[in-house]
Parts: C-alpha cells; sequence; structure tokens
C-alpha cells in the first residue's frame, strides 16, 4: 500500500495542510519543518498524485515539442538538448511528429492544450496564418526552434541563415570557386531554409557573379534531393567548380551524384554542406559544413520555454546563435 | 469563452450525464442521441477537460517511450514507427533518454507512473534484476523493444540477433573470407547485442574456423567504436580478409580506419553491418548489412502495448520479427 499525505504528516508530525504548503512551495514553510517534511517523505517513499494536482495547480510540468520528422537526422539532437534541460527542471516531454502537415499541426496543438502541456517548443518549415491564429487562441507559452515568425511576437531560437549562408557561399569564393551551385530552398518558401538562397545571392552579387539558375536547384533537404539535383544540375552544365548545399543530407546525396560520374570532391569539385549532423563527421569524404548548434537550440529554446511557464524574466525575446564553419575534406585545403 | 459539457447538453436537447456517457463511451445511448451530442460538440467546438477525465478514468491517452538516446541513430525510427501507430490510436507519446544510466532508467519510470502514463514502450541495453522489480511493483503495461528480458514474463518486440549474426557471418564465409574479425559486443553483457557475439562464434566453428581473440575487439556501438576496433585489430595483425561489424555505424567507423590504412572497401577488406540505419545507404561505399525493421519494432511494440492497455487480447506474447540481409557495395560481389 502506498503512503499516503496523511502519513507523511502524521510521520513528519505536521498537519496535512503543512506537507501540501511544502509540496506545492506555494507558501512560506519554516526550514526546520521542511526538513522534516521531506526526510518523512523520503522515508516513506511518497510519491504525490501528480495528476491531482495538475487539476489544482494547472501544472503538468510537462511541455510539448512539435517537430517535422524524428528521424530526420536533423531533429533527434535539438530533442534531446531540449529533453536534457527538461530533465534538469523535472519536466517530461511529450513528443509529436507532424511531418510539416498542416493539419497535423493543428490537431496536435490542440490535443497538447487539452494535455494541459505547460508549453510548447515548435519547430515547423512554415508558420501559416491560420497556425498563428490558433496558437494565440490556444494561449500557451511556446517557443520557436529554428524558424521565427515575421511579426517576431513569438519567442524563438535560430541561427542567422541568411549570414551562415552568405558566409559558406563566401568560404568557397575565397578558395577561387566561380561556378557555384546551390542545391537548396527557394526563398519564396516561409521558412528559414528559404533565407540561405538569398545568402546565396548576396554572396554572389557582392562578388561580382552572377546568378546561373542552370546551376540552382530548389527541392528537398534529404539525401535524395541532393543526388537528384546535382545530377539535373551537371545535365545542364557539368563545368561547376563547386557546391552550396542547404544540408548536410543533401551534400552526401550531391557527392554521391558527383561520384557516380567520376567527378572526384574536393579535387574536381569543392562541395560544403549545413547543419553539421552526426554523419557528416564520418562521411566519407567527411563534409565542410555551416554547424548550426543543434544541442543548444534545443536546450536553450527549453531554458527560455521553462522560464516563460514560470513567469521569471527572460534575457531576450529572442535567441539567434552563433554558427561556424568547419572545414573537413570536402574542399580544397 | 470556450463552451463547456453544459452548453454541449443545451445544443443537444439531452442531458449532462447523457454527454458524459457519449464522451467516456460507458453505456449504451442510442445512435440518435449519439448523433446528436456529437453534432453539438463540433459546432461548439467543445473540448473535454482530458485531466479531470483522467482521474476518473485512470486514463491519461499517453505512454512513455524509455529509450537510451534519441540521437543515436538507431532510436529515431524505432521511436517513429511507435508514435506514428499511437496517433492512429489517438495516444501521445512521453519520451525519456536514458543514457543507458541506471538511476535515470528507475527514476523516469516512477515519474511515468506519477504522470499517469497508460503504458510504457522500453528499450534498455540490460534488464537489472531492480529494474524487473520496479517494473513489477508500478504494475503497468509494458512491452520491451529489441530486448527481450531471460524469463520472458514481458512481452517485446526483438528479432532473432543470434540466428542474424550467424547468417550475416555465414555471408562472409561464402563469399570465401576465412579471417573474420567482430567489432561489437561481448557475450557477457546482458543485453541483445551480446547474442550477436553468440552467433558469430557459432558461424565460424561450424565452418572449421577458430575463433581468434585478436581479431575481435569490444566496445560501444558508435563510428568511434569502430574506428578504434579496427585500428586495434589491424594493429594486431593486419591480415584480415574481412570484418562483421554489431551496427552500421561501427562498420563506418571501421571503413574510415581501413582507409585511412589505405585498406580499400570491398576490395582488400569486405565490411558487413547491422542494423540499417538511413545513412547506411548513403554511406561511401554503401553498407552491405543485417537489416532489422526498426521502424516496424516501434509500431508493432506500440500495437501490441495500446492492446495491452485496454486488455484486448495480443496475438503472441512476444513478437520475434524477420530481418534480412540487404547487399550494397561493401561486400565483395
Amino acid at each position: 500500500m502506498a503512503a499516503s499525505i496523511k502519513d507523511v504528516a502524521k510521520e513528519a508530525g505536521v498537519s496535512i495542510a503543512t506537507v501540501s504548503r511544502v509540496l506545492n512551495d506555494v507558501d512560506v514553510v519554516n526550514e526546520e519543518t521542511k526538513r522534516k517534511v521531506v526526510e518523512a517523505i523520503n522515508k516513506l517513499g511518497y510519491r504525490p498524485n501528480i495528476i491531482a494536482r495538475s487539476l489544482k495547480t494547472q501544472r503538468t510540468k510537462t511541455v510539448g515539442i512539435v517537430i517535422p520528422d524524428i528521424s530526420n537526422q536533423f531533429y533527434p539532437e535539438i530533442v534531446r538538448g531540449a529533453e536534457d534541460v527538461a530533465n534538469i527542471y523535472d519536466y517530461n516531454i511529450m513528443l509529436c511528429n507532424t511531418d510539416l502537415d498542416f493539419e497535423k499541426e493543428m490537431e496536435y496543438l490542440r490535443v497538447l492544450k487539452e494535455k494541459m502541456v505547460d508549453g510548447v517548443l515548435y519547430m515547423s518549415a512554415s508558420l501559416e496564418p491560420s497556425i498563428l491564429e490558433l496558437i494565440k487562441q490556444l494561449q500557451f507559452p511556446m517557443v520557436l526552434v529554428e524558424t521565427a515568425n515575421k511579426a517576431g511576437d513569438i519567442p524563438s531560437v535560430t541561427i542567422d541563415n541568411e549570414k551562415a549562408a552568405f558566409d559558406g557561399v563566401k568560404y568557397l569564393i575565397d578558395k577561387g570557386n566561380k561556378k557555384i551551385a546551390y542545391i537548396g530552398v527557394h526563398e519564396d518558401e516561409a521558412n528559414a531554409n528559404a533565407l540561405r538562397y538569398i545568402g546565396y545571392k548576396n554572396a554572389l552579387k557582392e562578388n561580382g557573379i552572377e546568378v546561373n539558375t542552370n546551376i540552382t536547384y530548389f527541392g528537398g533537404l534529404k539525401a535524395k534531393d541532393g543526388y537528384k539535383g546535382m545530377s539535373k544540375i551537371l545535365d545542364n552544365d557539368d563545368n561547376i567548380d563547386s557546391v552550396f548545399c542547404c544540408s548536410d543530407e543533401v551534400a552526401m546525396g550531391a557527392i554521391n551524384a558527383l561520384r557516380d560520374r567520376n567527378i572526384n570532391v574536393p579535387e574536381d569539385v569543392d562541395v560544403i554542406g549545413f547543419g553539421n549532423i552526426y554523419s557528416a563527421s564520418i562521411f566519407y569524404p567527411k563534409i565542410t559544413t555551416v554547424a548550426q548548434p543543434m544541442y543548444d537550440m534545443g536546450s536553450v529554446g527549453m531554458r527560455m520555454l521553462i522560464k516563460m511557464i514560470n513567469k521569471q524574466p527572460t534575457d531576450s525575446k529572442s535567441y539567434v546563435l552563433d554558427y561556424k564553419l568547419i572545414e573537413r575534406d570536402s574542399c580544397k585545403k
């Protein structure tokens, strides 16, 4: 038979109300009494009924994490960073995969509200007006990770995608490259990845290189997209000297496509990726990449979210974290 | 202002008790009345307070998933398979990363019980007696994925690891290989991976090959373990003709170590992996591997768990799923 709050009160020689005060941290209890209660709790192995308490406090110590797809290599590290911080503060995470399906995103947000999660960490490629409307309506603390909304009224953790892409392309230009292909997302998409195309174009312009649509490809961010994009570009023009890829998986697919045509990386063509997923460092050749601090994006986002839940001041409404260029073996030395 | 159960009753022209019966599916309500209630619910956008209902029904429609580490490439697909099935049945998942830390495993199980999850999908390398004791004590429906406990009293979803490894090694032998290195987990470890070493030894024995401890290495299952293991083995004896690896990441690390010594895969040495994680198919060379049906392990496990939660009969106490050997480019044709 599990110990009840009554048993704890008896053991500690205090009232049930006092035990409740200690448990809920709602009122001043003197240190000595607090110590006695905690000792009694530990001795009896008492575990409060969290669900019943949730109804009273309107807190569940659970937060939702809404992501496109955990089996996409980009997200596990973000989720891991978020869960590690949640764990420190005694929060648990509810994980939801949306596949960027708009209906699924809406439904998950509603379900999370019903299940009374205390807040949501939200990763989505796009932020449709109706999603933003729903978010406002549901009124829970929310932090966007990777994507920021244009109005800027929802706190977010991102990197400066435009500048990061600019620097990646600049790196290729500094190596003497002039015909730089692009495989990734078009600027018209309303998401973080799209900013990278703007960065790409700006870097070319600033260095007097014209954008050549024969050597740009817009698609998804998986290895198969990289393979397909690279193949199409080479069909148009096989005289490129380098490729900027919007993700490391795209870079891997592109390198495989080049290899299948006996074009060597980096001897013939430099390839740069984006993200720095784990496999980028064990791929052959090891991939030079613009590294996003994925674990940190998750942990900073979760820390900010928990502060918001507890109505503590946050240092900033939005965090723009640092990226860095990691030189490996897919570009010439 | 959100609609209440009262509003729904009024709109449908029935009693609150009737709405409650429809919501909880506890009693016979005639179809016509049910239809009216459902229409009223939809019209008003009524969302029942799930937490309050959980207290009454002792159900939260939430299940825990306890895994070692979501950022290990092996787990995301299992979790994805599990969540997809959970989603179909209107369950949500609470994700817990344990790093195989015994204390963390115990603590998560206790917290999940407190948060009244309806059941747990459990992945752990080892099943210590005290964990098994706690599991019994907590009395929630549980399904083990990847690992089975020896007593067999907890339902599980696995593959036949011993036979799968046997077949993998046999494949190398059939290619004419005789000096087959092993990089993975020792048979003394109490987990699924350890069974693979037994399969390795049996395959050698049955083909008249002696186990040579100079060319076996026991460590972790990450790429760095593969690199380290391969390097140590080559220091002992660089005359091997093939390598059996306990995971695809180990195979990638091993291939990189071979490449760094100018040993070509598969021309000089055949390498076979285990698992069939996504990167195995885009690595260079593409990795021949013993494929575990990871997505299916998660989805079958979750389906079984939900049946147990709802006290429905399951077809089997434990599922042993099929593996298959996928031939790619890391072994000679």
